[in-house]
């Protein structure tokens, strides 16, 4: 089991560029937040697609690590994104990721994004990572 | 006809956010640049699936706006992304835009993504764009 | 509201070809089911990946006719399908669909596939569908 | 290099349900057709999306068999289908699938699909496949 604790040192050690923080993980979920400034927005007081898109495939990674453990080169192999509703310019975006399938190659779920606060989502994401083949024991 | 000097000129009021240059537009396509530095690496040294995501969508953008005009509520309603192989932390990422169809309220594109120098494409997109009733002529 | 009779009254009036079996809907969801024969297979003997596009296709249908009442000409936009598990070749397939949401011209949901009496998913759908402008009362 | 002969009687033999024609394979791509007649169709004169997705998904399957050999245990991991202009009723689908990459565990590809004698795309399809471990030399 990776704790809380080691999965943020294992993040900010491999993927400083990374502005999104993990809330919770495990049990084949995570949620994760991003914060939503003027460099998240885009036309229309929104927030900006490719942002919901690095939510939601962080959210995919944490929920992964946190059953395969920390192996860094598990990458994205697809991502599909629809847009529902718009995101409000002033609130976080939370990702709530929950694994469809872990295995021994690749690991699929899905991920609601939601403005903080808001109970509908505002995006939908199904995605899938590839998982090296030396890293499960 | 939108010319390019417009195009710039709009895309930088509208969107100061934006890091990516139009390269060519027209003609149902367009070609995007965006550099890549440190801010846009991800764990393996390679450049990170939202910064892919960021161009393709971009490189949808102005080919549509090249289409429709400068409508700037122009969105995004949907994207597929599917990577192929590991991008150079070292080159520029283009996107090369070719729209499948531009309807009265959708349009709909595919987007081959490069390491600027390379032939074989890094990533594939597909991207739907819903359009403003009232702006079209 | 469209009661369950008049549901299949018009899917076997419009649409006779079909092969699924309406089994619930309403509350923005909808519950179908299509037996699996000789028809059905693929190599591996499992279910084809298309016969699952079509329940998926078909449970996104109805609970979208359940929400807009009976428009025939609403129409599948885009469908993405991830296939999570190997279907048994004698099972019925079952799709039940949710949706995210509905808005005036683009109504988008998630349907899980699963072989009957399976608790783990086969398959997972996402699709859209366009609704024709005149069909909201 | 595997012939037309042996690519149709592998076909025919695995996957006799099968109501597509292959046309012609080799180089990365397939060309496939599937005749349309009363089960084809749907509400609205039109032909059936899950059709087309069968179109696209065979496509995909000749394409990637013409490069890695009669696998049959290759299978489709994931598609995405986007829907463009309505097909013609009385004219047969052709499928013209591309790969994008064939590597050693995931090939994928995009589907043009057309009304026969037309020269715009009804649907745009990309797809995954994925090769089983044994299966390449």
């Amino acid at each position: 089991m990776v704790s809380k604790e080691e999965m943020d040192k294992f993040l900010s050690s491999v993927y400083p560029q990374n502005k999104c923080i993990v809330e919770a993980f495990g049990d084949q979920s995570a949620t994760v937040r991003h914060k939503v400034g003027f460099d998240e927005l885009r036309p229309g007081g929104t927030v900006s697609g490719p942002v919901l898109m690095t939510v939601a495939d962080f959210a995919l990674y944490v929920a992964i690590l946190g059953e395969i453990g920390l192996v860094p080169l598990t990458v994205t192999t697809s991502l599909t994104i629809n847009f529902l509703r718009k995101p409000s310019s002033d609130k976080d975006i939370i990702g709530v990721c929950r694994l469809l399938k872990v295995g021994k190659s690749l690991a699929i779920g899905e991920v609601a994004l939601y403005s903080a606060d808001k109970t509908e989502s505002v995006a939908h994401v199904v995605g899938t990572y590839s998982i090296p083949p030396s890293s499960q024991s």
